[in-house]
């Protein structure tokens, strides 16, 4: 897995870089499934360059990609790349920052490599379950375990103002409820210890990533409607610390 | 106006640069309202310097604090500095990050001056009516106007979960909903056009400050409840770039 991840790392690089100078021009917007849910020509350029690397150097995989062409069913038993090209579109869109490129890979429905690109931050956090975690060069250790008062809660607006999946009482129970808008980086504030956890309503391309990583240091995480993950599909998303997700798992 | 600016911004990098130094040590933290209503150690000894600088300085004039002591009654007649040494208090303890220092100039209830320190970040935005507003040395541009679907809306948990002061329908005019946790940083996302506006329940330590450079673009704000804000106790604040603000006077 070391020699993959060294193999993908530039292509991230690479990707990064073009969308850090694409962005300065126009972009061209479009919505999908709402108002709100967009898509722009550099996501799907984007995609495009990461499926095309990925089908250069192993044609036999599977890919699982957020926009248009790659957002169908794959075959789990395959080994499948996912990519969320730019996870926080939204933000794109209107902050210019705090958005993520995102890749996993999975073999048998197990995560093998996991990468999340803080793109304006210059951070990628990068790993698997054989590999640990790291940011950039550097190998982080696994944040400290924490119940839910010890820490922030990320959110999803919709669950949290809707109160789907006890988001409100969940919430309730942790130090405070953030809500960044983009799973990459609320994956991060977990893997760092900045956030007990994240509660949301997600594609397995915005999980899976994080998932790989939380996979490497044994931080739990499952359907926020205790339903399994089954990577087909918008689904409600929890992740938790540890303790944490042991005091979910009993009370909510 | 600028005079007094160029003696206050060496306090705040003093003060900037301590608390970096000394968050590294072991924190005292104690609960105040309740359990996630913290102070520490670091937001006295913050406090305590900037008092003591002001009252050097100007010993004629009056002092707001959020911590004990200064979060009393002023007389808003005279000339009031009004302190909030760590703005996130909650964030600064779990996160290391994503708190202000913030500082406001008032005299006759009119605001002169505001300085908001992203201390994490290095960037410190200052300024006020007689001056336009900086982020360090550079002189920023007016962000551009907004409509309420043009842009995302920084929220406070509490009144979004219980849709207070029409929160929930506000936040579903916006194009989202975002929760930072520290109400300097929501207001520089206006300033800097990150975000449309900001609609939360905040004391004067927390919005002073940051009126003072809406008011240098002309951004208005009000309370989120449409009664005036009176600088005394906690009232619910909405700012919103001007487009949006007509829109949340007629619609909501």
């Amino acid at each position: 897995m070391k020699e993959i991840a060294e193999l993908v790392i530039p292509w991230l690089e690479e990707a990064a870089s073009v969308l850090r100078e694409k962005m300065l021009e126009p972009l061209e917007v479009e919505t999908k499934s709402g108002r709100n849910d967009l898509v722009t020509n550099l996501d799907k350029a984007t995609q495009a360059f990461l499926v095309g690397k990925i089908q250069e150097h192993f044609p036999e995989d599977d890919i699982l990609g957020e926009e248009s062409g790659f957002n169908q069913e794959v075959d789990w038993q395959k080994r499948v790349w996912i990519i969320d090209p730019i996870d926080g579109t939204l933000n794109f869109v209107l902050q210019k920052q705090n958005f993520c490129i995102m890749l996993a890979l999975y073999e048998k429905r197990q995560s093998r490599l996991g990468f999340i690109y803080d793109v304006m931050a210059g951070k990628l956090y990068w790993g698997g379950r054989d590999l640990g975690v790291y940011c950039n060069q550097e190998k982080l250790r696994p944040p400290k375990a924490m119940r839910l008062a010890d820490g922030l809660l990320g959110m999803n607006a919709y669950l949290y103002a809707h109160n789907l999946c006890n988001a409100q009482a969940v919430g309730d129970a942790t130090a405070g409820v953030r809500i960044m808008g983009c799973a990459g980086l609320e994956m991060i504030a977990i893997l760092t210890g900045q956030q007990v956890g994240y509660l949301s309503n997600l594609q397995p391309w915005d999980y899976a990533p994080g998932c790989a990583l939380l996979d490497a240091f044994g931080i739990p995480y499952t359907g926020a409607d205790k339903a399994p993950l089954n990577f087909s599909g918008r689904q409600p998303f929890i992740a938790l610390s540890q303790p944490a997700f042991a005091e979910f798992q009993k009370s909510f």
